[in-house]
């Protein structure tokens, strides 16, 4: 059988593995990045039009189009309704944006760690992924300047907010810092914030793609962290540039995305109960963030170093004796207990090794203590084998 | 702005131009494929579970790939629930299939006419098509075995049940010719069947994946054209060698397809009401194509030719006197008559010109008249003014 030259790159299924693993009812998953399920709405679909069943258009609902863009100019970002396109899930965005930009070879600029599943769609498509390190309040900038002096990525790719993995909010001064850079290098800049709302502690920050003045500038959200993840909606704000080549692009992969799903974040977003919504999600998280803290206090303190998410779904673990944390694994999922190991967010994961990425919002606080204590167990025991 | 090689393969929006034109309420359209809104079901949510919100498996639901796997088994295709994937509309899966198989210069085969969209999807990612002229029981044979022995297509693409455009049914034996010759060439079969449940005259034929000994196979379908396409939910079948990376390539494209349209996907499938459902919509499109025929009859007995489409949506009309369709296009919009100019089903569109394909689902038979007498009047303008 003759696959296409990509498929070579298709990274091994790990992360598949250890989910499917986490499904077992008796396993503690601090794994995945499942919201909560005791926080999903309940959707009314009384008033679902029945027109909403016939095809519809490939750039999205326009109604829901315009309360997007209304949305994103409140948050400083100047655009109107005709730069957004509903896709399905912001992932989809990735996989729009690899076909618009990465021919094999093709260099994308990526923060080290950075999400996964973006990593893997641009090296699917065979793209030269640079990194500049990530620090407490954003990317590295001297090694950002070095990098966009010594390359010409095609984009770079940023989770400015609450970071996934490592759940680092950039600084207001970092975010004028990066804007800047991209202006002046002329980088197209993607940026991805599925965890904008999720935010626990005071501070805010307008969106990078907000702060450019030149660059063109690719925005991507998604209904899936704050209210409905099986809807399968997300958007994408584009400058006009690039707004046509997406939508064709878009076409081809699906069409369109699902209309109903489309109505139903049209019933939510800005509205006064999505607010309440809203507000009930930050402080059900908040709790789980502030239990799994004093966790980790317990368990961790002399293994690993942290700093406390301010928003987001994880905490970022490093290990102070570092090791292969894929070699956790089996002996955490003998133990019941599952994560999700900081190797395979890093574009060369030997060298980085003895990250841990723990979930906070999905194992309920009455087994987080017991499955956090069970976790730091496995590392101690493996660290005194090693020993 | 350095955009990917393929970006440079993007065709014109000829296809988004005539559907945007054909949106004018006073348009009488023939261009598109939409259902009849009127036959689109009333949708029930009341017994939607909440876990349906929660994010799914890439695979899609176990209930319903069982119960597709049941259906298919039942036309004669062997599989199991294990080689169903769910996809977003059967669009998707001439994405993944082009990721997975199409490198640049990657020889894929179709039938000449074929599938506008499928064949932008293929050249979009760099392939080389190759044709196989369609004849009124299916592909020429003798064309399709030289092809074969000359070439290495990657795949053939193919539509045995109700082509789009050209609304051809294989016959039996064509089928079973096919299959032979495709096993003895080792190449894998992408097989489409968006219409057949849409069969308006007797008789049904076995896809020709069920006459496959050897060759690996794809089988795609959809709910769209029997229930309701804004749920974007389509299915695709696959052997075991293929299936593995088809499922990555999901994951990576859009994670899962909406968990919401495969419920209500499930609640109709396989359901008496579905086949109630099925028999009403077989007798409402027999009555439009019947009305369509004698329009035809009426204005177009000498200026073209065309066989009655036995199920699908379309007539594929054969001008008499060779023209570029696409250019009567403004003419018939000014007259408020939108069609699908035949050339763009072509990979080389010049060396085709006066086909016309007519969607007759859409428009109300009490206008249709009207619309084809217009259309009618365009052609005849068009070849006077010629001559």
């Amino acid at each position: 059988m003759a696959f296409s030259a990509r498929v070579s790159r298709l990274k091994s299924s790990l992360i598949r593995e250890i989910l499917a693993a986490a499904q077992r009812p008796e396993v503690m998953s601090f794994a995945g990045g499942l919201p909560a399920e005791a926080l999903l709405p309940t959707l009314d679909w009384s008033e679902l039009p029945a027109s909403v069943g016939q095809y519809g258009m490939s750039e999205g609902e326009p109604a829901l189009r315009e309360l997007i863009a209304a949305e994103a100019r409140q948050l400083g970002v100047p655009c109107t309704a005709e730069q957004v396109m509903i896709v399905s899930g912001s992932q989809q965005t990735l996989d729009l944006a690899a076909k618009l930009f990465i021919d094999p070879g093709t260099q994308v600029l990526l923060e080290a760690p950075t999400y996964l599943a973006a990593l893997q769609s641009f090296q699917f498509f065979g793209a030269d992924c640079l990194t500049v390190p990530q620090e407490a309040d954003g990317p590295c900038l001297a090694a950002l300047r070095e990098c966009l002096e010594q390359n010409r990525p095609a984009f770079a790719y940023l989770i400015p907010t609450f970071q996934n993995p490592s759940a680092v909010r950039y600084s207001e001064a970092k975010r004028d810092a990066v804007a800047q850079l991209l202006d002046a290098y002329g980088v197209t800049l993607l940026e991805d914030e599925p965890y904008r709302e999720l935010v626990f502690d005071e501070g805010s920050a307008t969106p990078i793609v907000a702060r450019l003045r030149k660059a063109s500038w690719i925005y991507t959200g998604t209904v899936s962290k704050t209210l409905v993840p099986g809807l399968r909606v997300g958007y994408l704000i584009a400058t006009p540039d690039l707004f046509p080549h997406l939508l064709r692009l878009k076409q081809s992969a699906d069409l369109h995305t699902n209309r109903i799903g489309q109505w139903q974040a049209l019933q939510w977003l800005g509205s006064e109960r999505y607010r309440e919504h809203l507000a009930q999600l930050r402080s059900f998280y908040r709790e789980r963030r502030d239990a799994m803290q004093l966790s980790l206090q317990a368990h961790f303190a002399d293994l690993a170093d942290w700093e406390i998410p301010q928003g987001g779904l994880f905490f970022w673990l490093r290990l102070r004796h570092a090791q292969d944390t894929r070699e956790l694994l089996d002996a955490a999922l003998a133990q019941d207990v599952a994560f999700m190991p900081g190797e395979p967010f890093f574009v060369d994961p030997e060298r980085n090794p003895g990250y841990l990425r723990l979930n906070f919002s999905h194992v309920a606080p009455a087994r987080l203590d017991e499955g956090l204590r069970r976790l730091a167990a496995v590392i101690r025991n493996a660290q005194a084998e090693a020993a």
